[in-house]
């Protein structure tokens, strides 16, 4: 499955929330990371992120059945794409 | 066709952005916007935003043939949610 999250959190747990994000994603532009997940990943994925934001804090995950079904359109500067290699 | 707009743009241009994106999209968490737009929306979306921001700036639109193809996850608060009557 291809995943875009996206986070909101506090100044205090930015870093801790991309770094988790990190190890499974890849960033793509500030508070924004995306890639391609089996269901375990993106479990596993979303129990981290929980134990590490508070409850005023928000995150969302877009869940796709594959990368196929997306179009990403982009305005501005690229920053980053998934699969690139850097 | 579904559309998440996700929007990282200097903070002199935050506030033209959003009201743009709010004309098209019902924003549901800090820099992000969604709704059903049909294909001449999405492109005057584009258009007005292309003209609003520059070029250190960055935007994507995640664009989908439908809501149905979609999963959302959410961790923490729940801003606001698209058709949602407020």
């Amino acid at each position: 499955m291809y995943v875009v999250m996206v986070y909101d959190v506090s100044v205090d747990r930015v870093a801790k929330v991309l770094q988790i994000g990190r190890r499974y994603l890849t960033w793509v532009q500030n508070s924004v990371l995306e890639g391609e997940l089996s269901p375990a990943q993106l479990a596993r994925l979303k129990a981290e992120v929980a134990k590490a934001i508070e409850p005023t804090d928000a995150v969302r995950f877009y869940v796709l059945p594959s990368r196929a079904v997306l179009r990403i359109d982009t305005l501005g500067q690229q920053k980053n794409e998934p699969g690139q290699i850097l």
